[in-house]
């Protein structure tokens, strides 16, 4: 995935450490500048981080100083923005990211507008040989319930055909990319023009900043269990990092987003109706079937 | 580019107007649905609009009634709005566009983050069989001067095995997504998976919405003769339309951005030694040599 | 709050509707240019809106044409959207407003980014003598349990010192703004810093502008019954309007958001408990007391 | 300006410097924490930073290290970067700061809506008797000939006048809001409501967050000339600071945007029929009176 000279390069950054007067967080110097695999050829690396939970407790009072010294207090605090929606103390954390993905996976990424991307630029420069081929137990048909998701995994020979296409096809574009692109015997397509050639699976990179309130709703809506398999796991190679970065944070991000629910006002009638020991029917609840299974899934 | 099912269901569209007390641009009016082809499967389509010159004007002055029933006042005062870099006036006016574009433009559309957007989902959906294949005049040579540039149109032999390997891949990439996707005897791959085979010339669509003064940042950028071929045509599609909608905003935008330029302090310096009568060099200037290139190919 | 000249404009502008092949929502037409009064000297007017509740449906679909026909489809894919958190359909809805508001609210009111601005300038115009004072059941304590929100309600001698101390510091404000400013006999103060001398319950006015998914945000946090009371009312004289601009759209909106509640993993276990017939207590449900007490409140 | 608990908790802070493997600029920590006074009461402090130099070639590079070591080579990108209106690199970085400024500034200052901003709260807390009183050479007259702007200095009795209804007012507009929140003897005003009776020139504070890119734009408006002295001295100070983080990006900055100018497609005409020895004249020229009297300032 990294070249020795990658990792030469990574290993002297992590090498010298030098003094600063800033909030450090132990936890995510860790991390720093080490590449997380993700998928096949892909990964995440942290760059660079602004700011820690004290950061957090710190804006939240516009304070002079660095927050209480009781960890408690600062947890409850964090505990309390996270509950009454309060985004402006965790917009005062920043992390930036170094992304190696595929391409289909980096079009649903950019849909979160609120960061900063610097992508590798297939106009300026040749891309590598490197496309995402999913593994044997990645390879689902398409859900029969679900226009937007997967059903059961490929076996047999569909998906050893699968698997020979994807490879073949990959393969053969990166052939005539490349025959495209040469000026041996010839003047040489345009860059920009032989990229069109090559297909969605292909990796790029990125750098990709963003602060900790909009990193943790593309958590919730990427680390959770709806979201495509290939984006899930940079979703949840990312979420690990954060848990290390600003733990209190992470723990009130768990509790109130990735292990909460929403209640619209009908399903709150129906629960309250069941507490005083109704039973309620779909038919009685106001919701519509979809609704209604989405709620069952939860409550029973 | 359309069927005939969606030639008719615009017409049905435009057919019957209803009465509306907002401000209505009448140049604008005539663009609403219709399609104006770009590229060789493209489109852009006005699908809604809000405001016009007079909106601007009256937005500027925080106004009760329409602004000046003047228009040399109006365009005076929207020349100095946007000589003096007053962007909130601009954006009080907001289009809705349709557009059909490759996906190789649309990575690079995408990186404007002040728009609205909902794209046609791969996930969901299966694509349609389009591909952009260049015209011969637009399939060019890498530049040799420019790493991110066109030179010489391709001729001859090469250009005919381009074309043959950029419309042969296409076509079977596309053979081999309908083939994984299938469920005739087999259980079919799931879209969000088949996609991935799918190269960077194929099109997809989105709707996209922004307000006037992000648009006019985007036509700045991408209008421009430095732009890559393939999105320059959409920027001067959805140019042709601005300058029918808001007419006056257009030209302010034509003069200070279009045909402007921004000097840098020392090239300041360097003009009003020649106004003085000097003559300067490179050397003397105090610009790097790629500055001075871009500095004599405005003033000679 | 409107002078002679004011209403006569807006009667014009209210006159002569003109023909427009654009999206046209009759509920919001009725309420275009009119001024909805707010507070003692405030109000809202819709001045521009595009799209409807067709056009969150259409740009959901990516579709040629004006989407279903059939409402119950177009309710339930909004009140899915709206369950899902897709945000970007009703993103294509957006709406201008003209707002006349005390500048203590306005500084409320602009901490929501997402939107577009034009306010009057005090620096460039000299400023009207309107100030807002608190009808006497709006004149509240300080409450005891909540360091941000009001208790009972003043009454007698306080009440009366209250209302006399706003009244008059705010005109002795104002005549010494004028007396600094004028140019009779003396120079005048700059306006740009003349309005230094004003105090925060004067009225200012800007114009709006906002998409709808933003809009219902702003509209969650701030009609919701922990919002301050001066700046609720504008949110709910808002709120009018766009349940008569998109009814489908609001009414989802009433059910998953103003009518919902967003339950931790905690309070989930919790309920379940209940559900399953055992009583849980503050200390066996893992809630700190504050969240407890939020928890009881929707509960019991 | 700080009391001497805030001076003890800024120098603990700077006492104990910690390692860390991120990149570190050492003219921007000698500024951290530090208050730097702005006007009479207010000040500037970084809090975090992230980034430098190297980091926006890093990200404009896309690399896996930290860039060239040649600093030549990083000045000259920065450049490129800088004239071509690449913004995305400069995004990478970001600046934390503490800010105390008075209320009337400060709603200037938050017109800038791309970045993060926590505001001390007068609805929860309860603000210091601070309030902003021109410096005598400040107190300056409107401008006879710009409707947004400052004359001749005020002298005399007038200058005496209007210093004693700035302090005179703000003085009894604060011993009123005390006496209205108040419990001694009454039941005490809501804070909430009580924050209305005071004057926009006293001081709030909040913590600002902004990516270097929009901390440029904001620099270029409000460093400039033409902005109000008590919002150019704020950024002016911020500048210095700049300047010592990411020395290579600011100095392109100064010779770019604030020391460049735009010109517009009519004004290259004229400059270039200067160049070719003629004399232009206003009617000549095309440009407005305003336009002209703007260009003859840069141009003679």
């Amino acid at each position: 995935m990294l070249t020795p000279d990658q990792l030469a390069e990574i290993d002297a950054a992590r090498a010298t450490p030098r003094p600063t007067l800033r909030a450090v967080s132990e936890g995510m110097e860790a991390h720093l500048y080490r590449a997380h695999p993700v998928l096949d050829h892909g990964f995440i690396r942290v760059i660079d981080y602004m700011g820690d939970d004290a950061a957090i407790v710190q804006a939240a009072r516009v304070s002079y100083g660095a927050g209480t010294k009781h960890v408690q207090n600062d947890e409850g605090l964090i505990r309390y923005l996270m509950r009454h929606w309060h985004s402006t103390p965790f917009e005062m954390c920043e992390v930036k990211l170094h992304v190696k993905l595929p391409v289909f996976v980096a079009r649903q990424w950019i849909r979160h507008r609120t960061a900063n991307v610097n992508e590798y630029s297939a106009r300026y420069s040749i891309l590598d040989r490197e496309f995402y081929i999913p593994a044997p137990e990645q390879l689902a048909a398409q859900s029969t319930v679900n226009n937007q998701g997967r059903g059961e995994v490929l076996t047999g020979e569909e998906a050893a055909r699968v698997l020979d296409l994807l490879k073949s096809d990959a393969n053969r574009a990166y052939d005539h990319y490349e025959a495209m692109l040469s000026q041996d015997g010839q003047q040489g397509l345009a860059r920009e023009l032989a990229r069109m050639n090559l297909p969605a699976n292909i990796y790029t990179q990125w750098y990709w900043k963003v602060d900790l309130h909009n990193l943790f709703h593309f958590l919730r809506l990427r680390a959770d269990a709806h979201a495509q398999y290939e984006i899930r796991v940079y979703a949840e190679a990312i979420a690990a990092c954060v848990k290390d970065w600003v733990p209190l944070a992470f723990a009130a991000f768990e509790d109130y987003r990735m292990g909460g629910v929403t209640l619209s006002g009908k399903a709150i009638a129906v629960l309250k109706r069941r507490l005083a020991g109704e039973a309620v029917t779909q038919e009685a609840s106001g919701m519509s079937k979809g609704e209604w299974r989405e709620f069952v899934e939860v409550w029973g």
